[in-house]
């Protein structure tokens, strides 16, 4: 048996694991809370048809495959919520030896290509990067906003707090953060989230 | 406000519906059973890591865009399981008659290239949708296979069956399906799967 398409299996199933991370995200309908797998082919939904928004253009398929496992170190590191300020005191640490782990399910090459992706995901520096925590960051207001509010009610989430988050979301796209600010104002002004 | 976002935006929240479309396919760990959405990220994870494997050169990033959405038309035809017979006899016309609702919310130039993913993946005629076909027939065997084959012994599947739905799934990749053939065989041989 070939063992580099054995190796490739082995991640893919690993991931699989993705599908039973759970966020804090409500889906659209307010029905359940959306899971990792579900919110990365939602960004990379996005990634597809709102490229044309990126503050600087974009390798579109770079960014996709970014968005697609960006999320993947969360099958060790559980979603850290972006609020809870003792988990992501610690949130760095535990994801990086998750990172370790699961890319090196791959072969080397593709090992080197998906953890690099995912290292330059969480640097944010270049215009791919930018966009795709742009996308990461917007989609959960999108959601919560179609959702009546509900993670945000729940959590008891203040402004200020979805503001100091999102210092960094411009810097991808200003439209598409134009649009979540809009939604985080009605939303402030509706009283889902608390001034 | 932007109406070419607001439709962008007006159909990433309708195609959060895919997570809500349930499948006939466990998760690996057979916990439960995987949807749309989960299904089409992991087949544009795959088609990330396995590209290589295509019998010809693909343009990877139109591949992904076509795994992506090219189950969004379930959201109103719902998920017709492979060995319904009755079920797939009507399934053409009820999905395009999604198809002509669900990209016309998007503007009309993405209306027509999302459209044209998803005529091109049902015609299954060029390499990418020949491939994207290929993983997307892959995908359920491994996690049939890696769950004990519960959907397979759930609705007593027969290997003829599976062969005869399969008979294209090479035509993508002989060497996912010569893997995917190896995992039939032996549950066959287990009585995972009715001879």
């Amino acid at each position: 048996m070939d063992q580099r398409l054995e190796k490739q299996m082995a991640f893919l199933l690993e991931a699989d694991k993705s599908k039973l991370v759970g966020r804090q995200t409500y889906l659209a309908d307010g029905s359940r809370k959306e899971n990792d797998a579900e919110h990365s082919w939602h960004l990379a939904l996005m990634c597809a048809l709102l490229a044309e928004h990126a503050r600087e253009p974009i390798d579109t398929a770079r960014t996709m495959a970014m968005v697609l496992i960006h999320d993947l170190v969360e099958i060790d590191a559980g979603d850290t919520y972006a609020y809870d300020t003792a988990g992501n005191a610690s949130k760095r640490e535990r994801e990086t030896a998750a990172a370790d782990r699961i890319f090196s399910l791959l072969p080397e090459d593709q090992a080197a290509w998906m953890r690099g992706l995912w290292d330059e995901f969480e640097e944010g520096i270049t215009a791919e990067a930018k966009f795709a925590n742009t996308l990461d960051k917007i989609q959960p207001i999108l959601l919560n906003d179609a959702s009546g509010g509900k993670s945000w009610e729940e959590h008891g989430v203040r402004e200020e707090q979805i503001r100091k988050r999102n210092l960094h979301t411009p810097e991808g796209s200003e439209t598409l953060w134009d649009y979540a600010d809009g939604l985080i104002r009605k939303n402030v002004e509706n009283g889902k989230i608390k001034r």
